[in-house]
């Protein structure tokens, strides 16, 4: 039985999170960290990472990028794999996590649905069979409260693709008003806003005659939280290292 | 036997109406106008309209946008309707098209496709139930060739459900770099070009946990054809005036 | 602001309307009614209807097709208008709801999701253009734990568009070692079953060259909570008499 | 320059072969073989395939099944790669098929487009990565004169994927009035038949508030001679043996 530690556990994640291992019986949480929290299930919650009187196998990380300095020296410190959830770090950031990969086994990735990871290796397949004969395009879908465009996975998976072409491929957001025809090296993304679209993703190939089309539709934002704790059950026993979901899937 | 004439009939949409009719028995071509043609079937075919020995019923023009004034001095002198397909005009053109409507019967409309046509229809009337409630997204794809964007059938249908919200409706062709929620009066417009894509639109309402899409697919440029000879055989005893696709919708 | 009283008020269901009548500022919950319940907001729980204090404006039912012959008593007894949201009553209780309508206005529709309801009508719309030229296919994907296929709403669909053609089309479930041609007359049914999709519905209309679909996806039942709600606004001031939502669309 | 010869030179796709190769340099067609037909290209057209008088490096075949004994024969004799892409043949001939590929290189695959076998590397590749935890659908679409269901392609995915589970899938092509929640072991197999679609193919994996959806759509036929002429030229220098679309994409 793994004993997960969750930081932000009050937030909507953390709370997914704990239903979720509810529902498992290969691992358990046996803490939560949360600033503005107070305990709402069988496990304690404490203001802060190095108050926590429990010694986890792992901890699933839904804080905030401003509590990463804490989360690193706790790890390191006690030698607790991690498994990073949160986003919007910056550069510098990114660069601690994978200094600390080199002490302690951290678990970082962008995207935490096993969906979208898979989504996103079969577009790498499909980019290095079909070549330069099949244009890509992709599309997103999400609500329309959403600030960024496009979003953060359609980056993701063109950037996979385009590692397949040597990062040849560019970009291209707006054909309107451009008045001649399609460039071989143009990735076209389209960010769709509208409702309350969860998120989905569409990786389209046109070639002469045929067109393959890789979707992935979220139907909620559980779909993370059941990524963090898969990754979790992955890591907890893995070697110091930096690890991604295209682990998991095992490429 | 309704009798057609088919200007531009050497061209690629020109022989491809003389294959339509050919599997119809309430019309045929009896002549055919090309400026560079020669008789490929078994009617006669014209260097101009003015030559032509035959008194169509009516005339259906796949020719050129600079062929106009010939067309529509033709189409008065002898009291003939025209199905006007051509595309490309001058808004002094197209004010031309309308002022000889006064005098005899014109089919012009922007898409012969009866199906893009009834899309519009569909689209205005779930517009006109949904309201402001739902998002409106319109995404076409097109293949790598296609030089404009949007394509004029994507603008037709955002024109067509912006007149149930008053105009008050803007379009929106790059979210890239904006950072902000999106705003009701949006009409997001999404440009896929890809391989050898014939044409397909699709129309999203977005609301709360429930989306609605209308969706045209084109397998071949045909159905262009198809709605012309349908649209000759609806107006060849129509009185004078201007109609369109709507009409043979019959809203 | 209309008063509205909620059967089946601690049920999945009820809770939502409790939650989305919150967000409406046109009316509000002054009591729930159910056997096992307890009051979880601001309004009092009964047991039975007729132990309600309250005086609505308008009964939103919930519950249970056992149910009803209390309902359309108390419907009756003190003229109150009433949506019945509930699902599987045999043929007599249907009888017995059109019975009641005579005296009070009653909303009883198939499906309450204004979405699907929308979508009915414009497949009857579309059918009515394209008649027979076109050939029609229902697909629907629901869950893996729904028992029944093809689903309630596919049907409503299915005879929605049937209607339109004097109930001549007949429904085909399995082509599977079939080895003979589609005719004319069938309208395909088929039933996806898969992970927790929560209901998608499409409907193909094929015809020479060019295929259109009409779509609906619902994200959670909660659309079916917001229509009666909707339904419940509409039918509070009406006179006597069965309302369906293609009444509250107004065709 | 690869010298190729086509059998059934004179249908419907001898001729879209010969269209094909004249877009490329690397190949072209010296002779055809078609016991009904006559020269329309710049190559001689023989009525049987020993009455050729040119040698080829490699024969693609679209004659008929009823020609095989013929053709590998001539493969035989003369050491001559085949390409053979007709199709329903009995279990005997495809025996003989595997026999003769002791011999001589042959290339045989159910399906001779690419993107459809990219499909199904795709598919198997998902289906190892989400197993047991995400149940598979595949829906597959063709025009209304197909008179077998479901499709071979959709067959063969089926079956590509199903080896992934050891063969312990099954399929299940009707569910209407079974009345029961879907199985784990199912695979659903829905065929959509209507107007002149040429062929399209989803396989859908549903998990979890997550769905992952393969899709290929083919426009023309034209996709099955293009991907025979790729055939063609990657097996003209092979050594002996069976060949598939998969050792083209190169697992």
């Amino acid at each position: 039985m793994i004993k997960i530690a969750v930081t932000g556990a009050c937030g909507k994640m953390g709370r997914v999170i704990s239903e979720i291992v509810k529902g498992r019986d290969d691992c358990k949480v046996i803490a939560g960290i949360d600033i503005a929290g107070e305990a709402y299930d069988d496990f304690p919650v404490y203001k802060k990472l190095f108050d926590m009187d429990e010694k986890p196998d792992v901890i699933i990380d839904y804080s905030h990028n401003s509590a990463l300095v804490d989360l690193l020296t706790y790890g390191k410190n006690y030698n607790i794999p991690l498994v990073i959830a949160t986003t919007g770090f910056s550069d510098e950031q990114i660069a601690e996590i994978h200094k600390a990969s080199h002490l302690i086994p951290i678990f970082f990735t962008f995207n935490m649905s096993l969906g979208i990871n898979l989504l996103a290796e079969l577009a790498k397949k499909a980019a290095s069979v079909l070549g330069n004969q099949f244009d890509i395009e992709i599309v997103e879908k999400h609500h329309n409260q959403k600030k960024d465009a496009p979003s953060g996975t359609a980056i993701m998976l063109a950037e996979a693709i385009n590692e397949e072409f040597d990062g040849n491929k560019r970009y291209v957001y707006d054909r309107h008003n451009s008045h001649k025809p399609r460039e071989k090296d143009e990735i076209g993304m389209h960010a769709i806003r509208g409702g309350t679209i969860v998120g989905e993703h569409d990786v389209i190939f046109a070639g002469r005659d045929e067109v393959i089309t890789l979707s992935h539709t979220a139907q909620s934002r559980e779909v993370f939280a059941s990524g963090s704790v898969n990754a979790a059950v992955f890591i907890q026993n893995k070697a110091k290292g930096l690890y991604a979901m295209s682990d998991l899937i095992g490429k």
